[in-house]
């Protein structure tokens, strides 16, 4: 294996001999996607990088990696300080590094098969101002000396059954064309690889932890469909369940396909597709009508089988869960824990359910220091053993065919000090807050987002992330566009109005850096309510996610009456869900875990 | 005087004339400002709307009105439905409306001197895909058929002195100097009125309400100023004041000072200038630079002086809404109140102290369902007697020199019912999370705004307006950046973070539509507060402004110890503050409003 150094060395051969003096290195994939298959891990590649968002750019002399505050200290950790400057986004942009650092006439490249139209768009402007041109590839310089890079994925398509994802195909593809009727298009592309899944009810296993196909699609106003994906990943039981109205193609020949639509009027998701898609039906001679994909609200708001897929999914995830704390409690004292002994565990018992198909992401087992860093992902090398005094933070998920599930809970290790507990005790009651809100229809998440912060700021604490992400039915772990999130901040998803159906993550924390995280996740669904004399139609939240929640570090005194009476019967639920599929010792700890506060 | 008929179809005559086929009517002036001038009301004058915002738009056959929802109902008794037909923005623009109308090849005229750049680029662009032509009038067609239009105001200019401003115009003009060397910037074009006032530390009496005088100004990165404003209102001891940095012209001459500036690199508000500037600027040579007015964060900073004066207008302004308080109390059972008489009152209490300068705004005297109307402007045919059984609503402040304020109260006429006490209590609890709010440095407003709400949400209810507004030091009533309201709210302002030293309203409200309507309103300020053991710079707001609040609406039952505690705490300072100022019957009331909830 080369070193990082050759490797940087070697695309900087390759761009001499593409007459490019520069390149951009974005992680992400064809399809925009936030989770990318093995063969789309250019960033990681060539600088060592391992964390989920980043970018380099690459000039003869110099070159950058540019992460945001969440990798601050990773990036210096793994990548080598020799060859790389580190750059820290939203302050210093790519475009703006390049426009400094490039030589006059300097040609950069860019693969347009990994950057928004929009991006280009702003990125030519900024190097167009210094004095740079930006300037499409045809073949990415780094397939061209990564050797020994994967293979695109060859998993096979799996069928998503009717009665789990509650509407047919056909239905949700003669929703697209009534929909590309009433906005005078002929057709949409589909290049999210969920919104794919999604509306032709299929599901893949081409990217880890989302279970999708690597896949284009293009929608058209008569209810048909084509799908570009790789043939052998479809087998008969598939082709059957597309049925006629799905035309299949060979995923290479969809940019081919593009260049076919001339005089069509064709709708393309600015955020959601990569510049060569629009690139391809311009000069093809389509016009493209930009419009927000529209399968992206209808995923969003869940129909009555995916509610009840998630919530069948959530009681037989948190049954894992409880067991593996239980485990916890029991193994703790004797000193022979570590965070991926508790990972491993954890896993295990949600395997043993037989339903598991996928962790929904890699789990955050976070001991101590490590629980302050929201997005930890352990290596063998940062895995902490545990030690009485502190916290332990486990954020984990399953993808389970009938949903996806994301749930994290905080335990003390030994005795918690009074600051652990005022904390967690905090936490608790903005979680209980957003848990609790009531809100007129129309209410944006950005709108709720500062109940679940009030307990902390009244101590003068916060935490830098938001209180919500979407979540998907057996798709994404993070789906958009709701969240309940402050306006401008860099949480993915956006800020719709919440509906009932949609389901978020009810997740807020306190990070004390260098000694501890407290976290307390459930997923909530967006429900209607009645309120007795309401002038307006109401809409509220309805926890789907249930596991004890830590008595242990609870100041009762700190809760209103009605935060003790909305925990109670939390715990009277976790109890009623989880109790039938627990037996002996397990059933015994889940008791006395769910036991109300005075008790 | 003529009819509105006569003025549209004179219009009609005049655009003939003019070789026009259709013309824009904003309700503005040169200077964006909300309040106008009456030399400006051509909005008002060619259709009778007395709103405050609205706009409209008249082509050969069909004129058309665009108003918001605040004026539903108004827009329909003020403006014939012979001549116009209403249109509701934001759902329909005035660029829309034109293009859908006008006939193809149309030319629509409007008036630089009364639109922003953006508009016309927008307004241009919509009316290019219809085949029709915007085009810059040199007069304004109104202008020429309003025989007896106003004449600008010829009110003089005052000095606003140092102690009340508590810094130098010199030293204002200084850090502006400044902030253009940053900027790479020579110059900056103040056009907004509230902009040149705070810069020059002067005040006027050219547009109700707001003590700010007609006029531009250009500031130098030498620290020196080009002011343009009518020779005749600037005396001796203004010439004195401003001194030798500041050069007089007359306001006529400042759109041919602006073509002088060839070479310059100028500072333009996009939001504060009007189109006339801008092209007049590049007419002239000079380079536009697009920043933010550089005295709009500054102005909204109070400094210690001006937070001291904000002070001491509120306790003198507090005193004689308590006064007006206890007469409402002992003339109400009289039956001989009405909505005019209470509002001539209330004005006359404040005018008794001898340094009001002007109502901050037309008082909102509002009995019954009046009330529910939050924006109701009094007139003699709306005008109601007051009769037992209901709230009357009452918002209103003063112009002191010192300060600007803005409170609102209501009280029960006669017996309360269970629901307006129970509506009351929870604006009062919205009232107070917002009044006892902690938030991290860097808080915006619209994070905050939820926490007034959430009571009422509980209930069902809520409020269609902004919770609060910026407020100026003797200057507009209603100034941003910051304010406290949900983001994309048509609220004006901004949602800047918020910053020690800023005064904003905290104004929740209930309104049950043809019954009753609910507000009450506090100033409060922005401070820095000090929480034991913070790991974030916390800030907090002062309340400002002192008067009781009417315990006969407080269902003391539903608050919290915590709201308690406020509200006695509140009292109490009431009366420490306005109880100096009240003697004999006057005093003994405000004992008894001020005593403690349980009491």
């Amino acid at each position: 294996m080369s070193s990082y150094a050759d490797r940087l060395a070697a695309l900087r051969e390759q761009l001499k001999a593409d007459r490019l003096d520069g390149f951009v290195v974005p992680l992400t994939d064809e399809h925009m996607s936030e989770y990318v298959g093995s063969y789309a891990q250019r960033l990681e590649w060539l600088t060592g990088f391992k964390g989920s968002a980043g970018s380099a750019a690459v000039l003869p002399q110099e070159a950058a990696i540019f992460t945001d505050g969440r990798y601050t200290i990773q990036v210096r950790q793994q990548v080598s300080e020799r060859e790389w400057s580190y750059q820290s986004v939203p302050e210093t942009s790519v475009a703006q590094w390049l426009g400094e650092n490039a030589p006059q006439g300097a040609r950069i490249g860019y693969d347009p098969w990994l950057h928004t139209a929009e991006w280009v768009r702003v990125a030519t402007e900024q190097l167009a101002a210094k004095g740079a041109e930006l300037v499409a590839v045809g073949t990415n310089p780094i397939d061209k000396v990564w050797s020994d890079r994967p293979e695109p994925s060859r998993a096979r398509l799996i069928v998503q059954p009717d009665d789990l994802a509650g509407k047919s195909s056909a239905a949700k593809r003669h929703d697209i064309a009534d929909w590309l009727e009433r906005e005078g298009a002929d057709a949409a592309v589909l290049a999210a690889l969920d919104s794919i899944a999604w509306t032709l009810n299929v599901r893949g296993a081409d990217v880890s932890h989302t279970p999708v196909a690597l896949a284009f699609a293009v929608a058209h106003k008569d209810g048909t469909a084509d799908l570009f994906v790789a043939g052998e990943k479809v087998g008969d039981d598939v082709r059957a369940h597309l049925g006629n109205g799905v035309r299949l193609h060979d995923r290479h020949a969809f940019e081919d396909y593009l260049r076919t639509l001339e005089g069509k009027t064709v709708v393309v998701d600015p955020e959601r597709s990569v510049a060569a898609i629009g690139q391809a039906l311009e000069e093809g001679g389509a016009r493209i009508l930009k419009r927000r994909d529209p399968t992206v609200l209808p995923r969003a708001i869940k129909n009555d089988a995916e509610v009840a897929g998630h919530k069948a999914a959530q009681a037989r995830d948190g049954a894992a869960v409880a067991r593996f704390l239980k485990w916890v409690d029991d193994e703790a004292p004797n000193n022979a824990l570590d965070e991926m002994i508790a990972a491993d565990k954890l896993e295990q018992l949600r395997r043993e359910h037989g339903d598991l198909r996928d962790l929904s992401f890699d789990t955050i087992s976070a001991f101590g220091p490590n629980g302050a860093l929201p997005h930890y992902k352990g290596t063998a090398e940062s895995n902490l053993k545990f030690a009485p005094g502190t916290l332990y933070l486990v954020d984990s998920g399953g993808q389970y065919q009938d949903g996806t599930t994301d749930i994290t809970r905080t335990v003390p290790i030994g005795e918690p000090t009074a600051e652990m507990r005022d904390r967690f005790t905090r936490v608790l009651q903005g979680h209980i807050a957003i848990a609790t809100a009531l809100f007129p229809k129309g209410t944006r998440g950005s709108q709720l987002d500062s109940f679940a912060r009030r307990p902390l700021w009244d101590a003068g604490c916060d935490y830098a992330h938001g209180t919500g992400h979407g979540v998907g039915a057996f798709l994404s772990v993070h789906e958009g566009p709701q969240r309940i999130s402050p306006v401008g901040s860099s949480q993915s998803g956006g800020d719709e109005p919440l509906q009932a159906g949609m389901i978020l993550s009810n997740e807020p924390g306190y990070y004390k850096a260098g000694e501890y995280g407290i976290r307390i996740e459930n997923l909530v669904l967006v429900v209607e309510c009645h309120v007795v004399g309401a002038e307006k139609e109401m809409l509220g939240f309805e926890t789907l996610t249930f596991a004890p929640i830590d008595r242990r570090l609870i100041v009762a005194e700190m809760l209103s009456q009605r935060e003790r009476t909305w925990l109670d019967a939390y715990h009277a639920d976790v109890l009623r869900i989880l109790g039938p599929q627990l037996e002996g010792e397990d059933r015994a700890w889940l008791d006395r875990e769910c036991a109300p506060l005075g008790a």
